[in-house]
């Protein structure tokens, strides 16, 4: 199972999962001059940060809407991104949310579990219901490929769909949650936790508490850390004992260099020090 | 406004939507033979298809899961296939279901909307709010873009989360059904419709007519015709006078070769049948 990757990486390495949200702007221009192609440089940023972090980060999380926007360019920086990712033995989760059913879902497993833009990891989003996720199952369970589903998320929005009441006096993501959790129980690692995961976003208290204390064997991909108000204190909620999640930080680190005097000229060295500071940073909260 | 140049090309050409969820496997084997390149065959399915029901069909939709399967060269398969249609003067709905927030739906917007993969219309999945759905608004308001949000789709699984009971006493379908429609009523055309339309499956009579009476403005985009057991019966609830919606066949149509015999040689010609076929089954049921 490829639960058990990615929990003996956080063991080794910590909860950090370096987001490769990567436009084109955020390469630095005196290292983008380097280059004849932009392309070129933009890989070649990914790679540097990659190399960076490869030793303080449990795993990556590459943003496909950022190379999608590029065109057909950007998506051979994708390809090339998920490949640089693969021969350095990192875990990798393609962001993608997609969600769809029967053979258009097929279709999208053929597409990020095998061939040109491969990961361990997507992301689905459940709106479609569970037989969305049906043909993502036989490359969980013979291929050592991963999910995430959208389950709650940190943004304002979120109350729209995600909280609104039910007749039965949960909330529409209680309901998202259980039912992942119930058909993820069918995929468990060694470690305890499935191979099908949760996307919540760390943003409430009381919540943090109570998802990580109902969802038992649901493993987290955790956004909103820094940037969208998350502390550390309210990730390790989500954590037990500093596993069970991953969580992810991109213009955190990608544009580290920004807070540093002449942080350009070294980019990936300020990028290793903010997954660093991060990563203890978390790892700290989880032990006080 | 976009919508006006839906409204009026189905008003034209009758609300049949052309899906091209184009599979290799669907490409004829003695076609396929004719080309040194399979993506080569594949392009020129899509044109002769295109061709063949451009004045039988008010729209294209092009499922990009379907491309992506087959990694970078599918995506050129699916740039050529939206610039061959655009060509044309067809209206394209891509059939993304994207769905994410701030910085990384901007990304799918200018992915989308721009570019290599520039299309009319794209759908999205509203799972994570409205504020999913904001960074697409320019586009709508500017220039000459729309959506389509899955409000309630055709899938067993529908069940999981659409259907759920809130305790206002409707379902999650209504509530999303309901919020985009408030949206899109900023985004009318001169025809009475939104740019902002929603995707829903016409599978549940009373639902059919129950949403054309509560989301007057909204357009449809009308999947689950034919294979999925929607009957022109049905899909004339959701129509007004024939528009107002336009119903999707992909299968049905790019498949209508292997219905007849010695199709294969003359598959464009059989899916011009099917798709006049169709409209005319459609407007038979809006006309009774």
């Amino acid at each position: 199972m490829i639960i058990d990757r990615l929990y003996n990486s956080v063991e080794k390495y910590g909860p950090v999962c370096v987001g490769l949200d990567t436009a084109m702007e955020y390469v630095p221009e005196e290292f983008l001059k380097k280059f004849s192609f932009s392309d070129q440089a933009m890989l070649r940023f990914n790679q540097e940060i990659i190399d960076a972090t490869l030793d303080v980060a449990s795993c990556f999380k590459v943003q496909i809407a950022y190379y999608e926007a590029l065109g057909l360019k950007g998506m051979r920086i994708y390809k090339d991104t998920l490949e640089y990712l693969k021969s350095k033995g990192a875990i990798v989760i393609a962001d993608i949310k997609r969600g769809d059913i029967s053979k258009t879902a097929e279709m999208y497993a053929k597409a990020h579990f095998e061939g040109d833009f491969e990961s361990d990891f997507i992301t689905v989003s459940p709106y479609m219901g569970l037989d969305s996720i049906e043909p993502y199952l036989p490359y969980v369970e013979n291929r050592e490929k991963g999910l995430f589903a959208l389950v709650r998320t940190s943004n304002k929005g979120a109350e729209d769909i995600q909280y609104v009441d039910t007749k039965q006096g949960s909330k529409v993501y209680n309901i998202v949650g259980e039912k992942i959790h119930n058909l993820g129980s069918k995929y468990l690692g060694k470690c305890g936790y499935s191979s099908i995961g949760g996307v919540v976003g760390c943003t409430h208290v009381e919540e943090g508490i109570e998802l990580r204390r109902n969802l038992k064997n649901m493993f987290f991909l955790i956004p909103g850390y820094g940037a969208q108000g998350g502390t550390a204190d309210d990730v390790a909620l989500y954590l037990k004992d500093g596993n069970g999640g991953v969580v992810n930080s991109s213009r955190g680190i990608l544009l580290a260099y920004k807070k540093e005097p002449e942080g350009t000229a070294r980019f990936a060295e300020c990028a290793r020090a903010e997954a660093i500071r991060m990563r203890d940073d978390i790892l700290n909260s989880v032990n006080r």
